[in-house]
């Protein structure tokens, strides 16, 4: 039995954030899916285990966590020997990278899922119609953000640094579905972001992602 | 000359929580008030220290940051040694901090944000009439997320552990704004809340913030 277990669904942007940190360092996991559809992120037994009833949870032996991001970075830390190197020691560069993974929180991650919701979810699911003025919104703000993200590209490869790091690994679950919308204008027109998004979603670890949501 | 510099307003929620932060490290700087009110904060200027154009900026040395809980994180690891110890190095102590650091910056601050925007920013500076609707709606998220609050500060002093850290420190700028609006109510009615908002408000170092917005 794996001493790490991951429930929820590979399909949901927080728990895909969470598969891919565990495949890039190469760690061994049960998965536990998470029945979203029928609600059950919401029954007692997952309450007790995350109060706010979202996915994913994680099981280490008997440590309980939600959030994936705090997921995410126990994993890097606590398996820093193995696999990918996904944080840095050195203060000022872990510094940096601290910031660009706020970023990522607080201004691409709410923009995304705003726009994916609206353009993929709602079409893919007879959610009700897109709402234009949101769509409108929410474009122009990733479009300013990428503005950004095409200056800090062309002077570092990746966005923390100049190697891979959890920054770039967050934003994979929420660029994935973008891509597959009309959104995908911004990204393609922004030479440094289309290369950086070409490189960031070829890695292997992600592709095991994928293969999981072909799998259901 | 402090070889930390802080461009920020102390009215600022982010600005104030990196000022509590060094406060409670007891680390010497240098405060470079930008006046928000001026629009300084959108100057070309402070763009090139912050292309979001938000505040606070923060300098040591040749290291420049920003986004407020990426420069406390910087600020408490750095200064590990000195004054209030603010993180942990165990891992699975770090990793619940962590998630519960997660909470505050996904959960209570976006709600936080929207009700002192309404009842408290748009009286005080008569910028249009308060949006109950919006009151109505993040009220209602506030009062479910102290419900998850109050059951964890039940079982726990603080929010990430039985003492004071980042994670308590980080919801003090929004807790100080709502407590002067009738959203203190949802604080003051539940008894294990009510008493964390007492103890970590009464902190010396909370105090200085405040004393540097009477200052203005």
């Amino acid at each position: 039995m794996a001493a790490i277990k991951v429930h929820g669904s590979p399909f949901s942007t927080a728990t895909a954030r969470v598969l891919a940190t565990l495949y890039e360092k190469e760690v061994e996991f049960e998965f536990v899916p998470v029945d979203m559809r029928a609600g059950d992120h919401k029954n007692e037994s997952f309450l007790s285990f995350n109060p706010f009833g979202q996915v994913p949870g994680f099981e280490h032996g008997d440590l309980k966590l939600f959030e994936s991001r705090a997921i995410t970075k126990y994993v890097a830390n606590e398996y820093a020997e193995k696999g990918t190197e996904l944080v840095f020691g050195d203060s000022k560069k872990k510094a940096i990278i601290g910031v660009w993974m706020e970023v990522e929180a607080h201004q691409f991650d709410p923009v995304a899922t705003k726009l994916t919701w609206e353009l993929a979810a709602k079409p893919a699911f007879s959610m009700g119609a897109t709402d234009k003025a949101v769509v409108e919104e929410n474009e122009a703000k990733l479009a300013k953000l990428l503005d950004v993200y095409e200056c800090r590209l062309a002077e570092s490869k990746y966005l923390g640094c100049e190697s891979f790091t959890l920054v770039d690994l967050h934003h994979l679950p929420g660029i994935h579905y973008l891509m597959g919308t009309e959104i995908k204008k911004l990204f393609d027109s922004r030479p440094h972001v289309s290369a950086w998004i070409a490189d960031i979603t070829s890695r292997p670890a992600w592709s095991k992602v994928l293969a999981m949501q072909k799998q259901k």
